[in-house]
């Protein structure tokens, strides 16, 4: 299939450009008898909505998505759901200054390069904006794997340049514009961003992402395991260079005595996989961990290219995220419900008749 | 499409057991025209071969792959081919003992859990000894990027537990059974490798792959990404924990003054973003870094279940790598060789009447 | 991937009910630099619109196509392409009465038993409504198709009923409601059509595609054959219950030695073969035929049973076509064109630096 | 995929030549748990096998499957199922006087323009040969839809030339080397077969195939609606150039008042449809036709050209079978069974979790 749709059995397809006059996508696969509104998909675009602090982009999108299919009474009826979101605060003008010039460290040339020529208002299809989709796409899959399932997607950001924030306490996350998971760190960071938006410049950041009660038995190796899955889903956000599974890069210079996470009729006792053994499901909590670059489009001026070849220097004035990994949570908590949802669908259309000998263990007994 | 296939345009699709009497595999999607032998991607499987070294696992396997068809007097026909690799050296016996338990790390849970129950040879399906059919695979998309666009893929052990490998001599990598790319630093490793032996233990590694000469433009937004796609083919291999492409995670901490890089005439100023922008190869080098666990199966007893969900206690006396690390640099080329070939023919496919306005930058103005 | 989408390399995924507020889809994987406006679809939407006449349903429906994405400054950019149709003319109320019963002939019964409930409004998705978008689909690959490649793909109505239609004049074919090749029977087709409504009846037809100017070499075997794709795209379209390629039945009782066409340098005696040969297109005239069943929805009462298992009367009053045969000509179409679009861009992934030694042979000498 | 896969959740992938050293093929996602041997597939292979009479290609072949994965202690495993079948009685040098010339009818041309070249033994990829492995695979799937869910999918010759086979008697057509339904008919057979092999000539069948005790629920609409896929997999059958489902064509002349099935609690009262409604199984018969070509390949001399482009003279030589329908009642069988062994598993995939307000209706009151 062409390159803009994920899944297999619950597929999401997206379109739209940053400053065309919608974005939208296709929902195909989801189960019938979901009750589901567009307000259920609401609170994650507002979680994702630019323009809420002065530490994000000031384009102003209510971003609200409509239903235009798939639903009746109340219900989804197993067929596609059609989604909507007007593009309303496009500046278009703002990007003629980039229309002959490639930003570095953007899409710009490698989609001069590949197409011939680009979209170049506000970075056309490349730009996040795209992400909304995903996020009320997401919003779906959350919504079944939540009530059928029991299943919690949830996120963080795990470090914003130097900051590194680590006690994790779930229910502070949403209470600040960071995703902070340390309400005491947020002083920390908002110091940190002003600093860095009075440079002109920006930085990069690191977001977890984790899924507790995801039942043992999803992935489909050898390809297709869980985790490729999900570091292909992560990987496809914008400025996402890393993708980490359970203890990651930490699993180089560890020993397998200790790495391995041991078994008893209690529990596991640790969780160095992150959920995920031989590309399948383990039962216990899906870790992930993804990198996000530094955004390039800076006030600070840069040497680049024109589309003549010529070198020229190219400011960007546009509104962007001086941190796009600040908005990159409920994005992230949304491609791993797609995922998990796929594999969920998957998964029961070719095992749903296997007979079990054994009760799960228990995700943790530490 | 089930697990077991990867591609869209170029695909490989891939069976067989550790302990089965054969893998095998089916390209489909070659290019008509090409040259290609068994001899030709007997080379890669003699590098991924078990039993070269004391340091890998002493299983005899020649590893000698027939081509049953797609190729007539001695070019591809365009026609599927495929593959065949008989297993010679199984010893099922050794692996009597666990057939009732679940070795903690590996798959032998999450098999059971997903099936109701697993063929516990070997790790069955779940064995590394797949990873043969890729190489095999590998090789013919390797051969195809080389011979018709100057690129070559390769690889190297870029950190073995503590021992970080840094200057990449490529003529080296090939002359010892590390794929070490300092040869100054080979006897450190056999001390190393040699000491933990004794212990019964095992270690984590990380494997770099390049690419270089790859044409930009190759890759699909906004879900396959060339990133994202090598991102879950990398993830694929067995014991693979975390996927970096350029800096990766590097990028946390970095500002996009520094990180972005800079666009001349000459050439790029800098290459932090490993080659791919907007999830589109840039001309730059692909470079892409994974990380590989420590083998769970050691003489070192370690506490589980049994498949009746009792505490047991399990001892792994197979045949094992004791750092899996070392043999997967040749699987990481031949995994990002695949990913490579079948986004050259998706991009040609879509792309192939784009009349572009610009010479492509060279990769590299430092 | 799950059924609403088509195509592998150019898809096209659809969603939509008849009484929802719109239907739309998204094609995926059009060549950038192709001239495209509404308008250069609209024409085609216009010939499959309702209430065009007497003998088709008297729904009023605009059918005006919005695309909202992957088209920049007049040219496709390489992006998925949007495409929404807003829904004007829902009468639901009409469809009260068939809310807890099952048409006969319909896909009432099926949609509840595989989703356990309905949308009833109009047939919900099952609705012929839903190939709005196909069309404006099939438009895109249809303009593509023509101006890169000189293929035209065209269509009309071969048998109505008793009234078989046989010398084809393309130029009459638009000029009449029916898509009737041979002006001379429009008036037959009229009084029969006239006669039945006075019955409450509906009757079947046969609807003839032709592709001409298709390149040789298009269609991948085994099972991607293009006879195959286009079996498969042709009976996606509701109420085909056939389809053929070239003679299709008539080669039952034929003998080998008059079926096969032989071939000169000056060209191709015969085309039982329909243009494709092995599954692959051989440069000759494309010709594929489908059946199309009579409508079910009619005056006529029917017995049948309702929701909860007993036996009832249904009556259908809403509007519908006495002949969906009629109106299938650009549906037919559009799916012969979005598969040749497809296999051509699948065919040049896979074989673009083939060097034939041979030029076409010309696609008739008769 | 390329083009060699068929199925998304149950694939099936082949590869292999007429005259390369074996045929093969994987099938992937076939649940676990099934008893499953090499002999379960040998009965199939054995009704295809060429050789077994004097009507049929004189090509002697054992068509052994082995299955060299995917099982273990007599169970699948829920992995991939290799398989393997030597060719054993090539004789490629019956080839050489056509490695320069097209073959009328065949797939010789279009090969040659698609890929350049060819492999011309024996038809090389496009020999029905390769039908082997699709036999195979379809044997699993039978045997998983028999034992599991109660479906008997069973074909015969309805027609060859103009001899039409009325009343089904299953219980003879695999008493007699036709496959014919009626064993009153077969000397009949006999001698029209006889007089045909004296003239040199071939000729063309039908062949039909029902599927009983399909549960009612699957197929996807919009695109991949069980009659669709039908069409495509039947299709994909070397010769076939036309396919039915249920009233087929016939519904070109039918009324909608006749045509229509009604409902009873007691049962459908007509099976019009074949079985499907909106392309989703209706609990009624499956029932599906296809029109089989006669061979090309005949001892009557054929004008043509050869890879020259000049006009020369063809004569075959080789051993073909005078009417290629008479082997294709297995193939036609198991194509249907991995199409319905597929959408079952998409289908519970999607809708395990409906709760049905109705149960089924009979099949058939009549």
């Amino acid at each position: 299939m062409s390159g803009n749709t994920i899944g297999k059995l619950f597929t999401v397809t997206t379109f739209g450009e940053s400053h065309g006059p919608a974005l939208g996508g296709i929902v195909d696969g989801c189960p019938p008898g979901l009750a589901l509104a567009e307000a259920d998909l609401q609170h994650d675009l507002d979680r994702r909505r630019p323009g809420q602090s002065r530490h994000t982009t000031q384009r102003r999108e209510p971003d609200k998505v409509r239903i235009l299919s798939g639903v009746f009474e109340g219900l989804t009826t197993g067929t596609p759901i059609g989604l909507l979101i007007e593009n309303e605060d496009q500046r278009s003008k703002d990007y003629a200054s980039i229309a002959d010039r490639f930003r570095p460290g953007h899409a710009d040339y490698t989609y001069h390069m590949k197409y011939g020529f680009r979209d170049y208002r506000g970075g056309g299809r490349s730009s996040a904006r795209e992400t909304a989709v995903r996020v009320a796409a997401g919003g779906i899959a959350k919504k079944y794997l939540r009530e059928r399932l029991g299943v919690e997607i949830r996120g963080y950001l795990a470090q914003l340049g130097p900051i590194r924030l680590d006690p994790v306490d779930w229910n502070a996350i949403d209470d600040n514009p960071f995703f902070c998971p340390d309400p005491a760190r947020v002083p920390e960071l908002e110091a940190y961003m002003d600093a860095l938006r009075k440079e002109g410049d920006s930085i990069g950041a690191r977001v977890n992402v984790v899924a507790t009660g995801v039942p043992p038995g999803l992935g489909e190796p050898i390809f297709d395991r869980l985790d490729a899955e999900l570091a292909y889903a992560l990987m496809s956000i914008n400025a996402v260079k890393g993708v980490e599974i359970g203890a990651g890069f930490g699993c180089v210079e560890a020993k397998g005595s200790v790495f391995r996470d041991e078994m008893t009729p209690e529990g596991f006792l640790g969780n160095s996989a992150g959920g995920i053994l031989g590309g399948i499901s383990s039962g216990q909590d899906i870790v992930a961990s993804i990198a996000l670059k530094p955004t390039s489009s800076l006030r600070i001026p840069a040497r680049t290219v024109n589309i003549r070849g010529e070198s020229v220097e190219v400011v960007t004035t546009g509104r962007h995220d001086p941190c796009v990994g600040i908005r990159a949570t409920p994005i992230a908590e949304a491609m791993m419900a797609i995922v998990l949802m796929d594999h969920y669908l998957r998964h029961r259309g070719q095992n749903q008749d296997v007979v079990r000998t054994l009760d799960p263990i228990p995700p943790s007994a530490f």
